[in-house]
């Protein structure tokens, strides 16, 4: 079988498609972790994700995925008994709902039908409702709905009225505009496998003033391994972190992370906006609805709606067997709708691609469209956007 | 410089070498992990995993430190104000404490002079002393003093009294014999870059069913990372961890479980001690003095004395000079001694060229030793015992 396991395109929305540079730098034999060579290495990291995460704040690298980091942000800030408002527009953004009550504390929620965003008003009405809220967490890349958040407008409001604002930008963080210290974000969670280009493994954590004022002030913090006071002590007498890392990772994001910065952040961004823009355009010249209303849509990965008839499962196995894979809807949008995400290096080839392949499997299950209309649709908006 | 960072052999107690096999296994295109084909790697590690823990018990891998998953079996298993019997006799030993007060609970420490074993009766004693303790946390092989603690005859007594025996079997398992279900021993904490061969990066949790039922009778656990319940629940379902895992990872420590698995439980680990015993007759042959009280030294690594006037930087810096890292000492044993570890693919040819080494690198530094003694016993050890 030419496409098998090994040699099938991930247009999925993690684990996405890695430069052979990080692969070859992942593959580099393991030293000691606690040698000046591995301190030089994993502070490099760290300086470059701060540059990749546009802060001065403090950024915490350590093995684990996302949710690891979600919940040690959780942990670390929220003592039981806080009220949390909990803005949710998707599976991940509830997520932060389900931390919140692990922790004990008392998560408010304020749901928003999953396609759409998440307006800045709701959050001023909730916070006027429930003046004793502390803690406001959001998604900002909603990747179960591919909806962008407006993070900047809600952290205006959360930094006037003193609110701690936790943000998982895991899907957006090295892909789309993230300013956390512009736009007052005090906690911002990151994962290696979306894009920022490494594989899964290693999840960041950024510690912003007032979020550092909230956890200096608790007498503990229920977790030992991602204890942030005893990362920041470690990192700060030694360039290191206080327990073994993930050494062929941090290998890994170093050359992935020296890739982005080669790139340069506004190239990089724009890039990522760009191939956005052309698979909306080419998804819609073929019939498609997408699912994130109009204005919110995502930079690094669009949701369709399946036109009536058109099964799922067979969609996907249809792209597969063709050597493509993409996404299914997330709970009850399973079967409902399929999610193409355009994250790190995939840019014009396979956005044009997965146009063209979409148009073929929809038309090989029935589906009367313009079967090349996707890929002209694309090819405009890259003739006019492309020198 | 022929000896730079990654021309180093590294006899330290993790990371240690990897056998390029699982590098190659590392550097394979990463694949989607909620696939048939990534669930099948996922799912054969853990039966590896168990067979490699003599164990039937439940079993888990996730993406963390051995430090991680000591973090995670005590938020799952220990509630705030439950009484732990904590059996310390080295650096790691103690992290068990640290964790129990992390999570509320009542560490009683149990302290043993650093280089002696806990003693069974010990363990009688304290309990007898306060029966309302309900759990005992105990590190297998003390990494930091190079001793083995008597385990069996340790999960004896809990076994009897109806205790929750928590072992760190982190460079044990893999290495030396651990009988978790033989032996009693309820909860067992492994990690990927000692003895299993595996780079750094995962943690692995076996959980036997008096453990389960302290977990299951629980209301909540403070951990959304590492719910054991919701790791067992995803598992049983689909072959896979509920959290994106490290998947370069898995593919590396697929690769070494099978080496494991080609070498012999039984081979593999009287392989390991017979390293162990050429170490120790071949130290003691150069004049060294071990730390470990006889009759309980480790089989994965080896604990020596500093003799009087031989500088630890020194010495350490002359190793390296020649292409060996061995490691120091940790906390008030800092400058006091050396440590040898002989873990995984650590063999004849490794144990013979640290004892010429040391050999060479103490009569640098002036101590008056007849150099090759080292080697010699060790030749011997090996004439005696390999075919």
């Amino acid at each position: 079988m030419v496409y098998d396991e090994e040699n099938i395109l991930l247009m999925t929305p993690g684990p996405v498609p890695f430069h052979p540079r990080v692969y070859q730098a992942m593959s580099r034999v393991v030293f000691h972790h606690r040698t000046p060579e591995y301190r030089k290495t994993f502070g490099e990291c760290v300086s470059m994700m701060k540059e990749v995460m546009q802060t001065k704040n403090d950024v915490f690298i350590f093995t684990g995925s996302g949710t690891a980091a979600m919940d040690a942000a959780i942990a670390n800030c929220i003592s039981p008994g806080d009220k949390v408002l909990n803005l949710i527009d998707g599976k991940f953004s509830e997520r932060w709902a389900e931390i919140t009550e692990t922790f004990g504390a008392k998560p408010i929620r304020l749901d928003v039908e999953w396609g759409k965003a998440v307006k800045p008003e709701m959050v001023s009405d909730a916070l006027e409702k429930e003046p004793d809220i502390k803690f406001v967490t959001m998604c900002h890349n909603e990747t179960s709905t591919a909806v962008l958040n407006p993070v900047q407008e809600i952290a205006e409001i959360t930094s006037e009225q003193g609110k701690i604002l936790l943000v998982d930008g895991i899907t957006s963080v090295g892909g789309d505009y993230v300013y956390p210290d512009k736009w007052g974000i005090d906690i911002l969670v990151a994962g290696s496998q979306k894009c920022l280009g490494c594989p899964p493994g290693l999840g960041m954590i950024m510690v912003g003033p007032r979020a550092w004022d909230v956890i200096n002030k608790r007498e503990k913090i229920p977790s030992y391994y991602v204890n942030l006071p005893a990362y920041k002590k470690s990192f700060e007498k030694s360039s290191e972190p206080p327990y073994t890392s993930a050494i062929s990772l941090i290998y890994g994001l170093h050359e992935a992370l020296t890739m982005i910065l080669e790139e340069g952040y506004e190239n990089r961004v724009r890039r990522h906006r760009l191939m956005a823009e052309a698979v909306r355009r080419g998804m819609e010249a073929l019939g498609l609805q997408l699912l994130a209303e109009k204005g919110c849509e995502s930079n690094t990965i669009t949701a369709l709606k399946y036109p009536e008839g058109i099964d799922d499962g067979a969609f996907r196995k249809g792209m597969q067997k063709h050597g493509t894979l993409v996404a299914g809807g997330q709970a009850h949008l399973r079967g409902k709708i399929f999610r193409v995400a355009h994250m790190n290096i995939i840019a014009e080839r396979e956005i044009l691609l997965v146009l063209a392949l979409t148009g073929l499997v929809l038309r090989e299950l029935g589906f009367e469209c313009e079967s090349e209309a996707g890929v002209s649709a694309a090819q405009e908006v890259f003739l006019k956007n492309l020198k």
